[in-house]
Formats: C-alpha cells, structure tokens, sequence
C-alpha cells in the first residue's frame, strides 16, 4: 500500500542513470505493476465498504463529521457496492493501486471529494486491510465450516449404512486384522471432526478488530473502537495499536489450520486411491469423479482423489511461504505483509473446494463388500490366534511365538492357516484345543475387539454419537 | 517398531547379490542403526513405564493379570526406573531397538519372563509408542507454559516500569510515529499472550489416550480404557483405534504452535538487534547474552537474539519436515512416523529454552532512553499537524496534502519542521494558528492517542490489566 | 488431463445417494472445474501447437501421415496459433479442460476431424504437457538469464564508479570493519553471479526431450525422437519413457535455484532497507520505487525492497509446496503433477520481475557518502590497533587483549580511541610507539587489506574482473 | 561463535532485575548451553587442524611466524590431533564453546600460548568455520558420490539381469501398458544418474576457499590465498570477504540437492511398499531389511522403504528451516548461521545412509514373475488394439473410440477383452481382421515401444548403455 507521493525532488533515472530501460516520466510501469494490489484484494470490497461506514459513523458520533456528510458517504457507497456486485466497477489502472483507494476515490466521484477527503481522517489503510481481510476470513471459514459439517455428515450417515462390510486393516500397507469399513472411514471422521473443533477456535482469534489501530500508534480522535467492532461483529478488540497492524497470525493460523485438515484429505485420498486400484479394487468412484486417458481406452483413473492429495502440497507451500515472509520483519507494518492476501484468497477456495469434492466422492463411492471379504486372509488371524491361547494362560510373548510357528508352517507347507489340521497345530503346541476352529471366522475376530474405540458393532457405533456430537459442537 | 521376527526362510544375501558388502549372518548392521530408536525414544523411559503399568493394571482388573502377577511387575518397573534415572540402565545395542523393547526386556531379567511375558497381552508398540509421547509431551508443554508465564510477567513488569519512555514507531523501518517503549514491548507482550492460549487448546487435544487401540483394531480383552486413562491423567480418549494409532497430529499441531511462537520471537529478536546496532543504540543487552569477537577487540554482537532468531527457522523446519512425511502415508501406523520423534524432542527444547532466554534477555536489558528520545524527529508529528487541521474543519485529505508540503519545506531549506517560522507555516496554509507550536510535542502526540490500544498512558496501562488477565487464563 | 469417459454405466448419483447437491446429468460442476487446467496452461499454446507440428512431422516421416494431412495440420495450426496470439481463441468452458484438448479440438474444426484425428497417434498427454513445460520453461529461463546479466552489469558498473567511498561493515548488524561501498556491492554481485552459473546448468536440465515418451511406455511406432528432439532445440533425449512422464524434476530445480536466488535479494534488500533507515541513512531510494504512506505524510517507504524481500518467501513457498506435492506419490505420471504448472507459472513471473526490479532500484540508488563517512567510529579500528602490536612483534593473542583495553578505556573515559593521548595508550603498553596515530585512518585500515577478496582497491578491482567474466560465462 | 568479552561493566542481573533465577556470577548459565556450539561442530576437528597448519603455514611464509613457530604450532598440532582420533581429547565444559576455541586452547598447553597465540594472527573464526565445513562438506559428498555410484551399479546390473520379466505398467495407479521389470528400475536410475550429475556440479561449488577473508573485510598482512587453497585441495577461491563469511550456499544447495534425491527415493520405497503388498506382491523384501510386529505374529513389514520414505521428510525439513534461517538475516556473518551446522551433519549422513540402505534394499529384493505376469490384464492392450486399427488407416480418435467400445463390451460381458469372440469384435467394428488376436500378447505389446526410451528389450538394453555413461561421468 502507498499513496501519492509528497516527495518534492522526484529522483527519476536522468543521465547518470546505469541502466537505460522502462522509465517514462519518473516511473517504472514494473515497479507499479509489482505494487499494486487492485487485482486481488479486490475480492475484499464488501468488507471494506462496510468497515468505511462503521468508521464513518464512528466519527460522526464522535463529531467529526456531520449527519449529513455520514449520510452522504454511507449512500455513496451503497452505490459503489452496487458497481462492484454488477461488475460495472471501473479499475483505475496505475491510480487505484488497493481496494481502499479504489473505493475512497469513487466515493469522491459520486459525493464529492470535500466530504470523502474527510472519510480517511485518523484512519491508516494498515488498519483497514487488517479489518477488510479479518472480515472477509471470518465469513469464509463459516462457510468452510458448513462444508465440514456436510462432510462430517456423510461420514456419519455411511458408516450407519455400511456397517457390516468387513475388510483388511493395513498397517504398513501390509494386511494386518480384520476391521469395518465404517471403521476406516470413522477413522478419518474424527480427524475431520477434530479439525472441526480446531477450525472454531482460530475463528475466535480471526474475529478480533484491528480497526482504530491507526498506522500504528492508535487513533487521536478517541474514537469509539467497541461500538465499531460490535457493528461489524467483531468478538473482542486487538488491544494494542502495534500488534492490531503488524499481526498475520490470523493468516498464518488459518493456514496451518488448511493444510494439516489437508494432510487428512491427502491420507485419506492416498487410501482410496490404492483401494480402487486394480488389485485392491474396494471402491469404485462415481464416473463424475473419474476420468479416462487421451491414450489408453481402457483407463479410469482416480482424478479427482490425486487432485485432493496435491492439494495438499499447495495448501502447505501457501503456509510455509507466507511464514517464511513472516519470519524476516520487524515488527508493525511492512510491506512483505501484502504478501498474506493473494496466498490467503487461494489457500481459502482450496480447502473449500477439496471439502467439497471429498464429500462428493464420498457420497457417490460405491463400495465392493465382496472385494473386501476375498482380501481377507487366515494369517491376518494369528493374533486371534495367540489371544486364544493368552485366554488358556499361556503368557502372551509365548503366544506370540507359537502363532509365529503356526504361520511359519502355514507359509511353509503352502496351505491356509485355516486349513491346518488339528494334529499339525497340536504338533506346534499341545494346549490347542478343538475349539480353536472356531477362532477362523473374520466376523467374530471383528466383534471381538468390543473395547472402546474398537472394531465390534456397538463399539463402531458408539463412534458414530461420538462424531455426531462433535459436529454439533458439544 | 520391530520385534524378532518369525519368518523362517531369512533371505540373507547369498551368492545371487548384487551387491558385496555389509552383510554378517544374514543382517546388514546399517539397516539395525537406521532402524532403531533406543537412542532417542529412551527420553520417554518414565512414560513408558507409567503407561506399562497402567495397563498391566487394567489387565488385573479384567482377570488376565493375577494380584501377584501385577505387584511383581510394578516392583520390577520400580526398579527399571531407577535404572534410568540414575543412569545404569544398560542398554542392549542391536537388542533394545526401542524404549518398549528394552523395558520389557530388562524387566524380564528381573522379575523373570514367565510374569513379563504377560505384560503385552493385547498391547502394540503402536499404542504404546502414542501413549508415551502424549504423555511426555503434555508434561513438556505444561512446563512450557509456565516459562510463557514468567516472559508475559517480566514484559507486564517492565512495560510497568518503563511507561514513561517515549521512543519512535516505525513501519517500513522508516520513522512514523512517537510511542512509548512499554507499548513496544506490550505489541510483543500480546502475541505471546495469544501464543499462551493457544498453547492451552492445543494441550487438550495432545492430552488424548490412545492407551487400548492395539496395532490398529482395538482390544479383544475388552479393556477399561477410561480406567487407564484417569489414572495416566489423560482428560479423554481418542475415540476410534486406527485414529488412535496413525494420529501424529498433536505432534504437527505442538509444532505448529511452536513456529508460530518462534515466528514472534524471531521479530522480537529483530527489533531488538536493530535497536541495539550503533546506529540505533536504544538498548544495550547484558553480558551475559552478548559475546564477542576473535579478531575484533570492540565488539559486542548480539549473539543470544541471533539465536532466538535462527532457532526459528530451525522449529519451522521441524514442523515442515513432519508435515511432509505424515503427507505422503497411508492411513494407520507406518514406520514413517517414528521420524515424528527426533524432531518432537528437538523442537520442545528449542521452544522452551527460547523462552527462557528471552526471558533473561529482557529482563536484564538496559534501554537507553536519551537516544530514544534523540532519535525522535520533528516529522514523525506530521500527522499531528495534519490532525490540528482536521480539528479546525479541514478535510483530512487536505491536511494530509498541506503538512506533506510543510515536510517538503522543512526538508528543501534544511530545517526542522518545528523550527519553520509561524510565517512559512502560514504561507502554506493561512489556516495555522499560533497555537500549531503546540503540536510540536512528542509526549504530547502520545497522549493524544488515547483511544483503546493507543500510546496513551491509560490506554498502555489498560493492555496491562488485559496482558495479565490473558496470562491467568482469564 | 482427462478426456471423455468411455464407461458406459454413469454412476451419477441417485436416489442412494447421501449428498444432494451439485449434480446435474450425472456431472460435479465443481468437479470440471477442480479438474480443468485450460485457464492457466493456456500460456504454453505456443509451445503445445510447435510440438505437436513436430509430432506431425515425425509421424509423416514413418508414414502415418501423408504429406498433405501433415500440411493440412501444420496450416491449420498456424490458423490456431494466431487466434491465441489475437486473443480470438474461444474456449469452450467444460470441454476444452486443457491447452492439448483445447488446440485439438479447434484444430479439428478448422481442417477436419478426419485428419485431424489422426495428430494424437501413439501420443498421450503424459509427454505433450511434458514437452510443452520445458519448451516454455526453457525460453523464460533464457530471458530471466538476460535479466540477471543486466543486474550484474548495473553492479560492476556502480562498483568501478562508487569505489571511492568507505562505509562500516557490520557483522552482527554491529559495526566491525571499514569496507568500500563498492565490495558490499560485490559481495551480493558474487551470490547472483553463483546463480547466474548455477542457472546454465539447470536449463541444460530442463531442456531435454520426452516427446515419444507415450503415456509411460514409449512409442509403439518407432517414432524418430533425435529428429523431434532437433526440431525443437532439445539438447538431449529422456531416455526412459517412464521417467519422461513422471519427471517433474525440472521445475522442482528450477524453484530451488529460484528460491535460492530470492534468498540473495532477500538479504540485500534487506541491507537496503536497514541502510535506508533514518538511523542509518547511507542511501536514499529513488521515487519510483518508494512510496509514501495514506496516513503520514512525511513517509518514504521503501516499497520496493519489501516486495523483494517478501517475494522470496512467496517463491521458497511455491517450491515447498510442490516438493511436498511429488514427494507423496508413487512413479510416472499422477494427476498430482498438474500442480506443477501454476506454481511454476508464478514463481517464474516473480523471480524474472523481481531481478528487473532490483536492477531498477540498484541503477537509481542514490548514495549518501557523507553519512557513511560519519558511522564510522574508532572503534572500527581496533583490529588494526591489534595489527598493530602484531607488527611489532608481539602475539596476536596479547594484542586482542592490549586493544580490548584501549577500547574499554575509551568507553570508560567517554573519548573516542583516536583522541586517547599517547600516555594513555602507553599505560596500556609501552609498545606503543608515536607512529601508532597514523593506524587511525580509516581509508589506510581498508587498503591494508589487500590480500585477495579483500577491500583494498586494486583487491576490489579484481573482483569486478572476476564478475565480469563470469556473467560473459568463462 | 564468541570470545573472551572485555568489556569492563558486566551487567549481571542485580537488584533492579526483574526476573530472578539462573545466574550465577553474571552468567546464564542456560545461555552458555544455547551458545556453544563445540558438541557438534567438533566434527570438523580435523579439518579445523587441517585449516589452521595451512594457515600457520602462509603466516611463516611471509613473515609472521619463525620457521621455529610454525614447527611447533604443527607438531602440536598433530598431537591434538591425535588427541581427538583417540578419543582422549578433553573438552573443557563452558570454555571450549566451539572447536575453533578448543583446538587452540589446546595448542596453547601443548606448545605454549607464547607460540599459540600467534596463530589466529589476522584471522577470524567467521572465515575458520566456514573453511572447516566446506573441507568436510566436499569429503562427505565424495564418499556419498561413491554411494551413489554403487546404487547405480546395482540398478544396472539388476536390469540386465532381469530384463526378461514383464508386469503391469500404471498411471494414476491403475493398470495403464505391460512393461518390463528393468524398465521401472531403469526409470529411477536415470533419476538418480541426474542426482549423480547434479552432484558433481554442487562439489565444485562446495570447494572453493572462504580462507584469507578474515571476519568480513579480509586479510591486512596480504595473506597468499592461493597458496593456502592449494594445499587444502581448493579448486578456487571466493574472490570477495564479505560473501566468504556471509554464504552458506553451500549448505542450502547440498540440501536442495539432498532433498531432491530424496524424493526420488521416496516415491521409488513407495512404488516398492505397494508392491510388496498383499494385494500386488511383485516382491519380497529380505528379512534383513524387513521386520516384525510385537502384536501380529504374521507381520512382515517393509521398515526399510518406510524409513528411506520418511527420511525424505527428515531431508526437506532441514532444507526448509535452514533456508528460511538464511531468508532473514543481513549480510556477512551472524550468529544465525551457526544453524547450519547440526542440520547439516545430520542431512549429509541421512542421505549417505539411506542410498546405501537403498542399495542393500535393491540388491536382496526377491522379485515374484509369476505375479508380476498374473496381474497383467486384457485390457490394458486396449492401446494396442486401438494401434492395430490405426495400422489399417483408422483415426487414432477413432479407433480409440472403437477400442473403448471393445473394453466396455467385455465388462458389460464379464468376459476378458482377449476371450471376446472373432464376431463380438465384428459387431464393433468391421476393419477387426482375424489378425487381431495376435494383438493380445503382453511381451509383443513390450517389445511394439521399440522407439528409444521404449519398452523394447533393444531400448532398455540402450538405457543400460546411457546409464553407466552417465555413472562413468561421460
């Protein structure tokens, strides 16, 4: 941000100049092209008309400006609103560098510049880009959190659906035990829900007013900070004029906050994208979520997961590059801190997006329960297995080992564990009995796990009023 | 995590490799370092062992553990414990690859294999390995708050005791505006403040038990794991095992708190190298956070705030590290996440020791106020004189033009803008009074700026009550 | 990249479907656009229209074309071509979802589908984009290689005119040594000079040739790649078609050495503005890239090097993130790698206009010689004070001491260590003979250090030799 | 890096301090541990001697130092040096803060201070550290080179070796063409070959002597530069002091270059842990590299390629916070820097490790052709059948239409796309010949890609050739 500059002896490149180039009439059309801000932070016009009516009126109770000049101003902007909403607003190349001299410079060509010359008095933009970008935030992440609660919601509502399909559980990509699909997906629900939690915390801390913040020393009218926050909706005030222009936190805090949500979204779409692969084949998206090969007929690849996985990568590079920017200043205003907007603008639509496109996948993915069941193997029961023998009193460590044995032999001899006869197992260790047939079945090693968090019906389901209370908030 | 490993067929290298080399007995020596963790892990040895006991309790409630069997196990950790904590503890190399290894190990030496073979029935490193770091970490982060606390009391001490120092503002590191150097201190003051309740969110989600998730699927012993979750002190449980045990986000989200702390820090740290440069020379640090040079005799180098500025990057690095490698997993436990360790540990002592040095820093910092007030210029009131306008009816922008031509006169004939005759001042503008010398006092345009957040005394003194309310959690 | 679906059953979600919502005629509206590249890889139409004339040849070469489908293709293209360049191009929203199928698609319109179905033969969109991206990238890199030798002319051209003029050199921001303006001006100059190296060795890399790549395995035609390769001015081949496809190591090193360079900017811009500061005041900024302040009318912000500075974090962010982006997925081509393209698109943008900037600045900069003489301080020459004594004979160790005493006399005395008289400095050590006066001269200090490197004028002299030849690339 | 202070007033903490606490003595004593740097950097012990001989030995050489000296200096050098080799070196806690501080307090109780403390005559520990680690720095990246080489060898060899072996190619993870085994292998080995190339490049940028550039302003005794680079091994000198003691290039353009092999290995472990799944099963890991789980007695887990995985996280965390470290500082030296030691020991070790790691991996893989061959599928000859048609004069966007049509045919049918009947094809599409069958043929469909770069056994061989060119430097 700047503004017309005062600076009597224009220093433009004369004849002592290095370096012949760009320059025409003490300009560098570059340097004005690399300054302006008009291009993005436009997206901000809304909030930045509404907070120039709160200031407005705040000085017009205080005195500084008349009912009528308040009234004239606050009509004044309903009509560049209006210009902005119908795109009929008309950019002043190289003059309205910011959405805040665009705006104040319109306003002047509808009321007059004596009364809009008046609108600015005791104001810095420092303080209104800080309001307009916590404003315009605020609104986005309750829109953001609509999303997840959407998401959240599907969640819920499959996992009651699909409550009986069992599957291989992975642990280092490697078939580990028997779980529920709902499980699975349960899994991620609390990783969203608890981003859930997450994201209404750092709204709090977005929705503080920065405004009477001044350039950095404060406001010297005394103007009336809590009657313009309340206007505007603000929860509580930044109480110090330094920090209220200086702070990014609330950018950088809503970043971290994307991309670890967006790390879930990347674990979550690399699971479905390896179980819709050809050998897995547990899912199959909806073809509104696919798409083909310009080469290859016969393709159907997981477009819209691979999208959500990279995004990913770009939410993160938004965070991290912004606190690297962040890093290098001192303290207040600078102007590295423009940098937080255009990172912040696409930061928000991704999250946004990608929430809404998983909820998409999600409700239209079409689970192969069959699938599922024939990647079930014996061997994922030799837990089961020693756990039937812990339950004999055998100590664990030795169960662990002679379930090794019954593996080995298994793998050896080439036949499933489960087709081992009674005298090969009895051949390993005496203390089998013939009720251990009866650990083979994938369905009872599920409901065995009935402890909480577990694999069993109830337990799964207990998960479900766990997850639903979350989202709303208890 | 690993254990012995059952598979009979070891594929050692044999007269097919491709590659000479390391291999003795079928094991590559270099794989067992990459691999294990001891060296590392064993700062969980404590947690470790409290969680071990936890379960081995709740094990005798539900009947797989007799009275006896339990007491020798919690008699043998007592002594395992006094092991490490007077550094006798032998570790195994090649033997205890982790933490849980080794205490099970040396705790069956004790109290012999039979009993502490029973320890791990229905138990997996998985959640072992969670259970610790959470319980390690919220101790951490719970000491950490306190160091936060003591820093907060120093700055509301200071900015106390040093209220009446006037000094400049910048933004842009260019000269702007008068402030007091407690209201420096207090911009500072209020985002660690906010670090301080963002550290006691993000507690609560690290202060979740994992504690009977198993490998992944739960506990087929139907364990009580509220039980063992009051006693471990933990304020919930992670309501979903495969969550339980793939979840490192109370890692990334401690880091992520923790960059964001040392993004202040690092500007802090800035601030006051700037200040303390000869140039500016408004503060001078103690000894005991300076140090030298080898070759140059006369210096004095701020070594302690390049520290806290470097270590910055160093967290920051942690967190992105992490981030990274928790983006490209499956979901549930992959080795993977055993690289969240090293850097936890790293990154908890950068945070807490940076506080601690901060603390000391400021609290031993001699501020040299005549050179703050030597370094206050006439201009800085610019916008002072431009407010004397507006209060006389100008317009704002009007005034903003007017003393923008006064600092252009002042700046053209080499003289200090209060030095300029009534006369100049009113050939700019005829709308100057006598009383405009008035304006031409620094204390004064502080005082001005008495709205919430100012530069005002009561308005600093106000952000002190709010710093302290902030601190006590109110 | 995807094109239309083959699949015959339309998952479209219905009636079972547990999200309403966007759906119309089985599409995810927002799924198009999450998925559509077209607005943005729209800047490589120039390059995907020459490939694809390559294609056209080589095919018509092994005869899958006639000479006159390869002319109807070629004529039509030029058709295309100028559409794009007159800005006559009319994207087709939802069908034409990327630069290969957009010009493919108009292409038809224009000759044929008949013939122009027959361009894409034994070709995938794997290699077109491939191609395309190091076609375009290749150019811009050649361009930002003539903006940077523009930037290190402009240094060595101030360096042999500025080399008069002696400033403090700080380590530690504290002052150390005197220097010439003209070696701090060098010392940057070496860093961009490195870059400027480092940059031919990566547009070797990016320029090599994975057209005939297919879509992972190669061309099933016998495609003459050497002959395509020449066409379009590729050094070399990517000799494996997987790797082809999958690589996007070019653009991961182009953003390192572009993030690289930024830290360079980044630090002397922030020099510059440190240097710039009201304290310091050792250069003044020229107007056109500075600007003044909504607020405070005496304001002169140096805007410019703060969007340097801050644009090296937008820059490290971009190739943060997009390494985070390939680190997670598995080889050849992902749809994850779409996101290679905006940031590369951005990064180049801001490192070319950044480099143009900073010569802007760096032409214009007026120095203020006067204001460097007077920050140095005796002080400075307390290293030559020791240098001194070493002269005479006496341990460096000892003169380290003997000069910290005569500094910390000085300091204790209030007199500056040039005016301490003779017996004072005698009562330090009797080795100090008469001629020690003539060591306060700071002018004499910067020539003594005439060892290679050093600030000496014939050693600075040197170094704009060495810079020279180095951007000549000898 | 500091020194004795000699400043007179230590400020230590008194009776005004605000905060009680650690001092004793007027030293922190928490500072004295957040400021040495000795416990890592005594890695550079020997190139710290190294360094310091050669410097004694320029000294002698023009004057400073008797022949008598620079023999003692030496020969006690070659005691400490033994000292530290031994491990008998005795690190005096509090006083040796760094290695440069040690070596020479040392020498000085060997030889005498009257001696020893001539050594660091007009030299600075700014340029000793940096002289240390870039000696150190090029050794690792010579042994690493070798590392590298050994890799490739294997890739090699594995690929002539196995060159016969045929599986399912994918993009997007799904099915896409049949290529050969040594074709996926020689796609990371070209990968690898370039991180080869790019290292090469990086060593020389490493090897160039920051030695004679003092603390900033270079060397007053007209040190011979040269003569000392030569002896050191330098391939040339850094020809300005300020960039000598300012740039840690080096590090950050090892670790970019670090970090990006890292990503290629960490995409090769991922492609190796989804084959080494269950579901996919083309290979076995050797136990050597595998291991077990504490709970799930059949667990074979792939902890090596999860490791080398997560070690690409580790690499690029480094990278990241280093460069974010460097973004924010001045020019020349600051203590900030300091933090480029630790992350650098523990990058280039990581990297070493884990191609070493990797070559142990690919040197014992067990690879399975039979299932490789098993999960090759009709369809993914859809290409090829569509390659048939256009070989009769069809539009590849035909006949990729007609091919599509035979793909969903066959689904709709659940009959194998090569078990559909001569007339089923007829009915699609009338220009099918009787031919067609021979279509269905993985290994022809491999050996159709003969262009270079190809599936063909003549273009893998030819990939063989390239890639020991490249490891030979050719």
């Amino acid at each position: 941000m700047a503004s017309q500059d005062v600076h009597a002896k224009a220093s433009a490149p004369g004849k002592n100049m290095l370096w012949g180039g760009r320059f025409t009439g003490g300009l560098d059309p570059l340097m004005v092209a690399y300054n302006e801000s008009i291009y993005y932070d436009r997206a901000f016009y809304a909030e930045d008309i509404r907070g120039s009516i709160a200031w407005a009126r705040a000085n017009k109770n205080s005195g500084l400006l008349t009912e009528d000049e308040f009234s004239a101003i606050e009509k004044g902007f309903t009509q560049v609103h209006q210009e902005w909403q119908s795109n009929t607003f008309d950019i002043k190349p190289g003059v309205d560098e910011d959405i805040h001299t665009a705006n104040e410079r319109r306003l002047g060509e509808i009321i007059g510049t004596g009364i809009a010359g008046k609108l600015h008095t005791g104001r810095s933009r420092n303080e209104q880009v800080a309001t307009d970008m916590r404003l315009w935030l605020r609104e986005q992440l309750k829109q953001i959190e609509g999303y997840l609660v959407d998401l959240l919601k599907v969640v819920a509502a499959r996992a009651e659906q699909d409550i009986e399909h069992v599957m291989p559980g992975y642990t280092h990509l490697q078939k580990a035990q028997p779980i529920r699909w709902s499980h699975w997906m349960l899994s991620y629900g609390l990783a969203f829900a608890t981003d859930l939690q997450r994201l209404r915390e750092v709204v709090k801390r977005v929705n503080r007013s920065p405004l009477g913040c001044g350039a950095l020393a404060g406001n010297p009218f005394n103007i009336d900070r809590d009657a313009m926050a309340k206007e505007l909706g603000f929860e509580e005030l930044i109480y110090n004029s330094m920090a209220g222009v200086a702070d990014r936190d609330f950018v950088v805090e809503t970043m971290q906050w994307g991309s670890m949500l967006m790390l879930h979204m990347s674990r979550w779409a690399e699971d479905l994208i390896v179980y819709s692969s050809g050998e897995f084949c547990f899912v199959k998206l909806a073809d509104a979520y696919s798409t083909g090969s310009s080469l290859m007929p016969q393709k159907k690849n997981p477009d819209s997961l691979e999208l959500l996985r990279e995004k990913s990568g770009r939410a993160f590079g938004q965070m991290a590059g912004l606190m690297m920017t962040i890093k290098g200043i001192p303290s207040t205003y600078n102007k590295d801190l423009q940098e937080s907007v255009e990172p912040l603008l696409d930061h928000v639509k991704t999250v946004g997006d990608s929430i809404q496109i998983a909820t998409g996948v999600l409700s239209t993915l079409v689970i192969q329960p069959q699938r599922m069941l024939a990647a079930l193997t014996p061997d994922m029961l030799a837990t089961d297995l020693a756990d039937y023998l812990v339950r004999k009193g055998v100590p664990f460590r030795e169960t662990h080992h002679i379930s090794g044995r019954v593996v080995a032999l298994a793998e050896n001899e080439g036949t499933p564990m489960d087709k081992l006869t009674f005298e090969q197992l009895q051949g390993i260790d005496k203390r089998f009995e013939k009720d251990i047939e009866e650990t083979f079945d994938y369905r009872k090693s599920v409901e065995m796990r009935s402890a909480k968090g577990g694999t069993s019906k109830s337990s799964v389901e207990e998960q479900i009023r766990v997850l639903k209370e979350m989202l709303a908030g208890q």
